[in-house]
Order: structure tokens, then sequence, then C-alpha cells
């Protein structure tokens, strides 16, 4: 059958947007850190939008909020949309509030105008993702899908040395068990919490009832805007592997030590990241690989570095490129140790694995881009994103829309409003498509 | 005709350097800054060593302090020998001292041994070279030689904010004009100051008498070490260009920039420095080319670096070898760059020229070795020295003693008895050949 007029309200949405936007800390841009005062503005504002808009409201046991549209087959999983509300210090209006923004404003034109769905549908604005308060990310997102035990909350601190649980019940919630694991999410109790505007009332974190997440997030990347492309399908979110990796050789006189007597910490970094450089070439475009960070000892003009402590950020869609080309990598880099007498020491900071996305998922997206007229390719997320978390558990898809010169995490993050709007198209008629067909 | 036997009292030098490593500020190794209390007990403390070997103690405005012991030529110009008595913080006690106490202790022995000389010996003790408490260098041989003018005092500061010149007046130097350029030092002046203790009385600093110099100092590397060899002869200190270049890209997120769309900073300085070192690697051992110091923009794991900052130190024994080889490195530097898609900024920080030695009194110095049955090499001086400011204005040499392990400005300096004995061995029969044949 047939896909319907579609026209999602565009300048409601972009509204939605700048409201948000207000919810901020002082300074440029905008800082919305999990938990503090303009975080719990934001995510009550929310919820009066959505009761406004007609929506089931429910706020679970770490703050994340949903917004539902009761389908009419109950047997049916939901399906979720939505993104984080939460922010890096100074940065845009887009990153996550753009997801919510859009998922609230398809869920009420579609309510509004082809009423109740054959499927749930629910809105989520997830209380955390970025870590930029607290050194641990995916907050929300990782108790909706299972991630965190609990005990996270009484050691992790922020700069303030405010512990996450002090600020997760100073901020009412936490009250009663996160953990509870329930395998259907008790929707009934939920159901009584209706319109309810106290952010203390709270429902179990963890869900199972989810049938499919659809994310729309701006790219934060350039690739879109190169390409002239208005929409990025997700097929994959990288795999990232970090290291922290320590290259010894000896400081020395930059006078009195000839060349060919040298130690040269700095000078064996350098051919690391020629070679680091080259063999990512060689993969392919789906690799990124990155050295950030560098500390040079005891970086000295007139001394020959002795050290050089620095880390590697290496991400790729699939798990076996990913673990080979760090092998291959981290194999080139002892070689030129030991030709060069340096010593290294790697260790392993960080590893998360690929998320592949669903493909029929993306399939619909294709065939929706292609209905909407909209240019579009398949694509990678280098970034991290919510959806990550869900790909394992349900049917998942990423949305992308351009960001202009590739920039995120800053005030200077921006997408068109032409580039939101087709963002928010292309989401409507999947939630139509994914609810109501 | 031949020289008479030698020997000089290696013990009593020996004394003398543990005793001059006494006065420091507190802390490992020796810290004897310029003009303060252990610097002035260090030169009154030589000043009572030279008045009891009976030489003429002069102290001139600066605070250099000299030993004379007159010739019977007065015609003839001076044979100065010597070398800086301060020190850089935590450094060693042979960097410098060992000069002045192996040249005391020469001269002594030759006035015990063969009476007064034909043509007038000096010993100095340099007020200071190593710039560790006023950002500049040479204060003392560079006011024996004409270098400076007076002006810096009044505007260089150390690190408590105290000038230079407060500094210098608080020890009781300055006093009257340091300018005082006459074309004969006014020795006769000097002689009535013979047996003074008082370090107010100074004579003018600049000297134009002087018709050789001669500095006994450790090597500060490892080539006499690594070679085995007792002494180095050396035929040139290393002319110097010190440069700091900004290298700038685009910042931009790891995850998310493709590597075909980077314009990454370290990876462009990463390709640099290993064209450095190839280029240094082809001229050979007389050019060494460091980067010391590099500071990385924005310095995070998960960005792009933007902007990288660092130094060269580039040497080499000849000027046009020196200034090729520069020109070489940021011709390459800028290609680098312009491939790409960088931006290049190199400013040039310092420029010394490379001093040639005096081609007679190295092998004035090479026939003692060989007479003395010490083994040597003919070698360039990678690091600055006092004798470097004497070597355009009179016959000027160097002789190096090993360093253990080549290292220097540290608490673990090391050079050993038979080393230091062995240098003070072929100074004083140098001295004794300049000065008695």
């Amino acid at each position: 059958m047939g896909t319907p007029v579609i026209q999602a309200p565009a300048l409601e949405m972009l509204k939605l947007l700048d409201a948000l936007a207000e919810f901020s800390a002082p300074g440029t841009g905008v800082t919305r850190l999990l938990y503090t005062s303009e975080w719990r503005r934001a995510q009550l504002f929310i919820q009066e939008r959505m009761i406004g808009f007609g929506l089931d409201v429910t706020v679970d046991q770490v703050g994340n909020v949903y917004g539902r549209l009761q389908g009419a087959n109950p047997e049916d999983k939901v399906i979720l949309t939505g993104s984080h509300i939460d922010t890096v210090v100074n940065g845009g209006k887009y990153d996550g509030a753009y997801g919510i923004a859009a998922a609230v404003t398809a869920i009420h034109y579609l309510q509004q105008t082809f009423g109740h769905p054959l499927r749930t549908l629910e809105v989520v604005s997830f209380c955390e993702e970025e870590g930029s308060r607290f050194p641990l990310t995916f907050w929300g997102s990782g108790h909706v899908t299972g991630m965190y035990g609990g005990g996270e909350m009484a050691t992790c601190v922020d700069a303030e040395g405010v512990s996450l649980l002090t600020a997760m019940t100073d901020s009412g919630f936490g009250v009663g068990s996160i953990e509870d694991d329930r395998d259907e999410h008790d929707r009934g109790t939920v159901g009584n919490r209706v319109g309810s505007r106290a952010m203390g009332l709270e429902a179990g974190a963890r869900r199972s009832d989810i049938g499919a997440f659809v994310e729309l997030h701006i790219e934060q990347g350039i690739i879109l805007e190169k390409t002239e492309t208005e929409i990025g399908i997700v097929q994959a979110i990288v795999g990232q592997r970090r290291y922290r990796i320590k290259v010894s050789g000896v400081a020395n006189h930059a006078g009195t030590t000839p060349m060919m007597m040298r130690l040269d910490a700095l000078a064996g970094l350098a051919e690391m990241l020629i070679l680091l450089e080259s063999l990512a070439l060689e993969v392919g475009e789906n690799l990124v690989a990155t050295c950030g960070r560098l500390e040079v000892f005891p970086n000295t003009p007139n001394v020959i570095p002795g050290e050089v402590v620095f880390t590697l950020d290496i991400r790729h869609s699939e798990e076996e490129e990913l673990g080979g080309f760090c092998d291959r990598t981290l194999s080139g880099f002892r070689e030129t140790a030991i030709k060069r007498g340096l010593e290294i020491v790697v260790s392993l900071s960080l590893s998360t694995p690929p998320a592949p996305m669903d493909m029929k998922l993306c399939a619909m997206l294709e065939s929706t881009c292609q209905k909407r007229g909209k240019s579009y390719r398949m694509m990678v997320s280098g970034a991290g994103h919510d959806a990550q978390l869900f790909a394992p558990q349900c049917a998942t898809t990423m949305i992308f829309v351009p960001s202009q010169a590739g920039i995120s995490h800053s005030p200077e993050e921006y997408s068109t409003p032409e580039a939101l709007a087709a963002g928010l198209d292309v989401l409507t008629t999947m939630l139509y498509e994914l609810a109501y067909v």
C-alpha cells in the first residue's frame, strides 16, 4: 500500500529546539549537564510539552523521560525514537536535542493526522549520553538496555567531587532499585502516572518491550556536507579501541649527542605516526585512527626527548577489521621501537564493539528517502550514540543530517533549517510506516 | 727543544674540585647561580687559593676573577686559561669548575717547578656562562670579549623578579662603567690590588691583551666514552640555529572525520620530523638537529590535533653547512605543509655562528697528546662554551675529557679521576709550551 501525504511541521520542531537551547548553564553555546538545574528544567519542559500533546508521560528511576502514544495492538512491541537531553560543556544546540525535538514533533503530527497507531509509539529524552559531568557515558540508554549495575553511583564523582549517587538523589531520582530488571516494562503502572509532572515519580529503568529504536541525529562529521547529501542512513556505529602508549628512550644533550647515538623517543613516535596513517589509508574509509593527545618529556628545546606518552583512538565498523588493524599497528610500533632501541608500553584503555544497525530498517529508510525525494547515502557513524546500546537488543537504526563544516561539541555546531526539516520528514515517514502500516 | 718531565698534582686538583662543590644552594647536585651567596663564597674561595699560590688577583666589574703569573716578556700577550664558576640548577660538580680547578693547579705547579714564565699566564674564573639565573648567557666571557653593552642589566630579571643590575650591585659589582673598553687592560692598576680579598675592587671587564685562550672542560657528550678516547681536541664549537615553528590544520572529531578529509597538524609534524632526521643523517656526524619541545592543541584523545608548536635546535661546525641544512629542512617542511593543506609559520629565535678553534693550537695539542701518550681525537663541540667568544679575537682552543654516559647538567654528571688527571696533564704541558718555551 502507498504512504499518504506526510507533512510534519518543521517550524514547530525548530521552535522546540530553540526553546530547549534556553536551558543552559551560563557561558557560550549550550551546557546542560546531568542532574543540574538546567537539565531538570529541560526535562520538565519536555514533559509539559508531551502532556500538552496528549502523550502518556513516564519518568524512570535515572531520569529518562518517555512520552507514549498507545497503539491498538498491545501485543506488539514499542517503536521508540528519541535521543539524549544532556550536552557537553559549551556544546551546541543540535547534538541530542534535535533527535528529541523531531521525535516529539513527529509523534504529535502523526497523532493529530492519523490518530492512534497500530503499534505503540514512544519518544524518549535520555537523561545522559556525553559523559561530560561524570566520567561515564550512556547513563540513560545504558540503564534502559541493562548496561549499568548501579555500583558506579557511589564511586563516580564529578569535577567538584559530588558523587553520581548524591547528584541523582538530590534531583529526586534513584529511589528504590534501578536494577529492577523486569522482563516486561510494567506499562500498567506507568499508565496510572499519565499527566504527572513530578520528576520523582519513577518507573524501573530497564526495558525489554522495545521492538525498534530509531534515532535521528546530526552527523557531527563532514561527509554529508562534502558529498552534498541530505540524509545519512547509518549502517553501523563504529567499534572503538583506545590505547595509552609510552615510548621511552634516553633524554640527552641536543648539542653533544650525535644523531647516530640518540635514543630519541619523539623521533620514534614520528615514525609510528607515519605508519599509523599509512596503514589506516590502506584499510579505507571505514577506518579512522588518531593520535590526539601527546606529552613529551622533558620538553625542553635543547634536550633530546627521552619519553613520549600518547593516545591512540581507532575506530571501525567491523570488529574483525578493527582488531586486525590494531594488531598490525601495534606490531609495527613494536618493530619501530626495537629498531630504534626504544621501549614501548601499550595499555588498552577502552574497547567498544561495533554496533551494526538493522538491515531491514536501513532498507526501509532507503526506500523512504527515495519516496520522499531525499538524497541519501549509507554510512558508518564514527561517533558513539545511544543507538549502539539498543542495536544488540532490538531492531535499531539511525538517521543523520548534515552538520555545517562537520563541527560539533562546540557553540558553532550548526545544521540548516532545511537539513533539519529533511530529517524530520524522513523520521516521520519512517515512524508512520513502522507504527501505522 | 724537548719538554721536561711534567707531573702536575692531580690529587690537589681533585681536592680543589671537591672544595668548590661545597659552595652550593641546598638540593641535589651543585646549584651555584650568578651573584648568589654560594657563588660569592666560591669566587672568594678561588681568590684565596690564588693568593695562597702567589698569584696576582684581580676581580673585574662583573665579577670575573683572575689569577696572574707575570711573565718575563711584558710585550707578549697573556696566555689565559680557565672556565666558568656558575652552574645550572641541580647541576654537577665538573661543568666549568673542572676547568678552573685544573688551571689553578697547573699554574701553581708550573710556578713551583719552573718559576716565572716568559709569557704571562693567567687563570680565570668566569662569573657566568650557563644562563640559569638570568635569561642570558656568557655574562662573564661576554664582557671580557666586548659582547655586552650594559643595556641588558636593567631589563633582565630572574625568576624572583630581581633585575640583573640589582643582583650585581647587591653583590658589590657594576660600580662605574663596565663598558670601559680600554685598548690595554690596565695591569698596573691591577697589580696594586694583589692580595686584595674584597670582591668590590674591580678592573674594567673588557680585555684586549689576551694572546691565547685554552679551556679545559668535560665533554658533556658520549663520543669520548664510546670511542674510549682520553682527550678530545676541539676544532670548532658549533654554530646554532633555534627555531619556533607553528603548524596549523583543523581540529576535528576523531571518529567522524575520514582520514582523507583530515588536516592533522600532528601527522604533518611526524612527516617533518622524519624528514629532519633523514636530512641530518645525510649530512653526517658534525650536524645535530633536534625537536626538543612540542605542544599539541587541543591535546584531547578524541580530537584530531589542529595545531602543533615546536622547537628546532640545529647545530653544525661550519656556517655554510648549517645554513644550507636549515634552508633544506625548512623548505622541506613547507612542502610537507602545502601537500597536507597545513599552514606553517617559522620564526628564528637564536642564531650563533660556529667558532672555529685555532689550527696551530689544535696541532700543538695533538703533538702534546702524542708526547704524553694520551689517546685523542679531533672533534667538534656540540655545546656552547666561553671559548667561542674568544675564538674571533685570539688563538683559542679547548680540551675535552670524557663524561660518564655523556651525562651533564645533572647531579649524575661524572668523570673519573683518571680522565680528569689526563686533562690536567695535557693542559699543564700545553701551558708550559705556550708560556715557557
